[in-house]
């Protein structure tokens, strides 16, 4: 924490607090495990709060964040850098893992498990007691800042599909549940993020609570807490109750007939 | 609305109010959207005025649109950008959705579930609370500019097929339905767009109507306004309505026999 | 008509009438469409004549014609144009549906089902009313030229197939049927065409119209009257009739020992 | 034959008489459509002398012969040409086939079937009447020189597997069957080709043709004459005519222990 | 050992001991190998010390160390070299497995079955008496280090799958077989790793080992001693044993309801 | 023989004679084959010496010896050359085949059934009576120097696979069959490259006899003779025999626990 502050890392640096409702153990846990430098996967559904706590963690630890939307069509070189071609003739530059180790930030692969198989193998050495990088295309054989600590996310939900991680890379990381806040906590979140009355937030919740219970019923994800915040950012914004929730909540998610009216009739139970 | 005009904006304002007839209530859901810097996902048919819809609400609020036809072979550097090679080296140029997150535009992805899903997940950080795009290649973390919003285009048709965004892509999103206009609206577009008498577009859009029943009953879609107004433009430069009605309403969207001789029966009941 | 001659459109004018022979109405269908700038599509089996019909209403709407051979590994990148190296750093090079667009040209996108998908989305923003073409890659937003119109051909023949236009391409289209000319004019055809005696050339189609029949059973497609004006190319080189059609007639279309018989047969009917 | 010699053409021309055995009127035919400037199609198996008979006809007719082995990984820029980065910049290099299509050479593309279907799309409009070649990256339009030619080579042994051409290229060309040489005929061949005694050749040609009547029994195809000239070559060297034909004639073609058996035996039939 | 130091391979030099309980004749079978520069494969399942031991091996053996993970995605250039564009033009850069048998190193390449083929491919000339790499892009036909030695590693697990080495490959190397160390080696791994107390690491042991009678059985794979080692870093840190050993050893490697019931059944006997 | 060297040549040449013993007539064979200039395949399973031979054989001819191990990814590129970029712009680079083609050298293609077909089809004009090959990115018809000859080897038992040759491609060669040499030269190959005792050596040319007998029965291939090399290899470094059998023999080839118990048992019947 008192450590020489690197300009490169500031665009990096959480300014301010992020808020985070903790749900049970989780910071105490993601700290013990970044004081071991252990390697760290959060798994649960999309819009459960992943992001938000890394970037709590980041905050509280006082630590830069790397941020990787990860896709299937990313490359191992779109994470560990490549060659520019500049006046000079060609330049490196590092990609976010390399610059997160070089630099000692957190690198945060969100949703690893879409990413080809090749990145997921870039992080191995990484990810062992060697806590190596080996730049094969420079020629270089990063070891990591002492700082460094790889975070990754995923959604059991898919594994189900053709998509899972390899087990010698699940085998590297320890690993944090996340699913939905328990009612109290989930109301408390969307009341402070949009604004809007407890007592409304609490009907939003009560529909996502609803609507969870569909999942796998045709429905192949509940609402999320990030769904109902749209939700009250519509009242919040004037919007009559009924429309918001067709809008954030039920449109988005299906367009079966019957669950719209399953859904919209929810909806019209609270409003 | 009183902001400094940017100069490289120039291209993308709408000059004069693009002719927009609303069925609904969804330019005040857009408005409040917009206010609320929510995502939106504009789910419907082709032809339905989709696209006239964006156009229209970009001039209403002002902004700047950049739109772009998504396609399966589109990159996410294709959205984001990528380095060119000049004179001095290389030099970047920012993709169309970078270029709106930086000068505050609306970027319109048409078609979205065309794309390629590294594209789409390329969308995430812009579109949850961060709202920002993270351009790995350049080592720049842009965060998007107040006014930027994000809207996407759907056509649920295509659902039933192997295309589908994911559900957490989905859930980043507001979502406003459209589909054919009501009887009237659909006439008084008809004869707006071509200067055709309403009763001569009041055909049309029966025929029209007649067409959209056979929908999954031997033909993919309907017979779309985009069309009527073809056919219109058709009459209106001296075609007779039949052959007119043959060349743009029947022959572009079936060659099966059986459905042919349908459509044209339909056609000489009104004309 | 009056317009000021491009130089750079000059290549791609058509200096003299190229000889065709309407079969119905065809001709001031497309004229109206071309005044009313309405995208055309062209459909019918190889040989027909379609590329000529296109040359024709080039030369008389006094437009320049550029033609692209559709392929499935052409990008959109072939068709709008991209960056190429030069000694003072990369320059910009239209692609020829830039081109066309630029300049006011007809382009013709000859088996349009052939190409990538991305080639046909890239078409779309070119065939509504916005009449535009994004050039993400220059970050051009490029208005049409007034006198562009896009024409595509298309073979249903192949529809069958995996290979089909989206209905949203299909949708922008006006369309026009060509299928084999009535007798009398393939007649005209053949014999202006090649120079041999109207009686040889009614022979040479009474041939094709046998093996037309065929189509469907043993036959993927018939005798075009392209290859008709083969054979008489080579009846009026001297080759003798019989020998003539089975060079260009019969072993083209087929290997099949029982569908060479049966042609060879109708062959000697005649000759 | 009186026109000026084209110095880049040199390499191009066949310096001596190929020595060609006719079998039929192939000679007469293919001048024909020389004159006429028909694309030709020649249709036989491996190794029955079709590269011989262009090379032959080159010669004969005085052009220069431009021979591309096609390959399911060649590309249309491989034929067409592409731009090479110099000291200066960025420079065209024409194609095999647009070199031939420049300076009127006869372009042979030997087993075209095995090319992608974007290598046979861009001969089209050499094909038809247009007689143009669009170089689309360059923005030229060839127009092909006068004495250019089109020949192809098609093996229909492989059209029962997924790769054929289309109807849309097959009907531009006229075509020529090639087959074994009758047996006399092929003696001839061999011993010319070989030295060795026309005895010895017949019995080499006695072998072939008993093994061409495995073909589909067990054997995809026959011995060729190509074949029969390795092994009349190795006998010319010195080899024990048993050991020759196993090596040249045997164990090229097949690894079946029985289909090897019934191969030796026919052959220890004649030595 | 007394050779000169090659400055280059410094980076690749283990400094200190990496500490290693052998677990049977290993070491001295490794040191057999590396006098008669025989490539070996070390097969064994994923975390239970193949990569510790050739950094022992390398360590012993006074020797570089040249790792490589491989994936799926590299190609023979990311093993062999590639040319880099520099100010003065092209830049041979060798590639790791270049670099080591240049140099003399021992090349480690961590679960070879995940490469593509043409990457095995190229090891084959240096796998055999010839110990050459034929350079083809660069022209040089590299001729290995006396000290050079490959090394492979190989996950028998995946064999099932549809992944496997060649025969020509795996005939190439001697090979060791690798698994979970005995009850009593494996306490003293995870108690000298973390330095938790010997009881508490037996305790972990013991977990593991009724974990790893649940492979096959609705595990993909057991639990491995560097699971073990994480879990005793968190006990180390703090972490109560119950919430270190569902972080580290249940979380991880199943998300299935009915197993992590039984994992963390087996846990709670011990805590 | 008596030629005038030619320097870059120079590394290609095999400086003393390598160790081959003959199993039948192949070298006459081969030297016929060279003599008439005819290609040659090689064929038979993995680790019998085809290698090996080939060397011999340049040795034995005075001739330089090319050898490119082929694989999947290899392109034709890869075989004939490309443009690398320069300092004064590209510079054209021969790929092996045509520097081996250029300089008259031996080019042996390893296991080319591995390549694409694009490969193998860039050889045909070199192996017929043409020997030309089309440098067609230069734009050079390379004539082929008199000495050159084309060597590729060929495992039969992959061609029950999907990967087999072309029979226009294997037409084109001349075959020799490898397979397992005889029980005394078998042991007088592993003594000799060795140094191992006669005896020993016949105890393990007798272990892979009965090796090979399983061949089919659960085994891919059998033990070959480099494997029987690399065993004495580690009998003559002081390895127990046992403890070699195992390391060399048996773990390379089969993870299945009955087929190691019954090859360990093959094993303790002789140590």
């Amino acid at each position: 924490m008192n450590e020489t502050l690197n300009d490169l890392t500031q665009p990096f640096r959480i300014a301010s607090e992020p808020w985070y409702r903790p749900v049970a153990d989780e910071i105490a846990l993601f700290e013990a495990a970044h004081a071991a430098r252990m390697p760290v996967m959060l798994k649960g559904p999309t819009g459960c709060g992943k992001t938000r706590f890394v970037e709590h963690m980041a905050w509280r630890l006082g630590k830069p964040l790397v941020t990787v939307a990860c896709n299937e069509d990313m490359t191992a070189s779109d994470l560990v850098g490549r060659f520019l071609l500049d006046a000079a003739g060609t330049r490196w530059q590092d990609g976010p893992l390399t610059f997160a180790a070089r630099h000692g930030a957190i690198c945060y692969l969100d949703e690893v498990v879409e990413a080809r198989q090749d990145t997921t193998i870039a992080i191995h050495p990484l990810t062992d007691n060697r806590r190596i990088l080996p730049l094969e295309k420079k020629g270089e054989l990063l070891r990591a800042h002492p700082d460094f600590q790889l975070v990754i996310s995923y959604n059991p939900g898919y594994q189900a599909l053709m998509k899972d991680l390899k087990q010698s890379t699940k085998q590297r990381f320890g690993a944090l549940d996340f699913t939905w806040p328990d009612h109290g906590v989930e109301v408390e979140i969307v009341a402070h993020e949009t604004g809007i009355d407890p007592a409304l937030a609490e009907k939003l919740v009560a529909i996502a609570e609803r609507a969870r219970n569909l999942k796998g019923h045709g429905l192949d994800e509940g609402i999320s807490t990030r769904m109902l915040v749209h939700a009250g950012g519509l009242i919040a914004q004037g919007v009559a109750p009924l429309a918001a929730c067709r809008m954030a909540l039920v449109r988005p998610i299906t367009d079966d007939p019957d669950m719209r009216d399953a859904l919209d009739a929810a909806v019209t139970t609270y409003f």
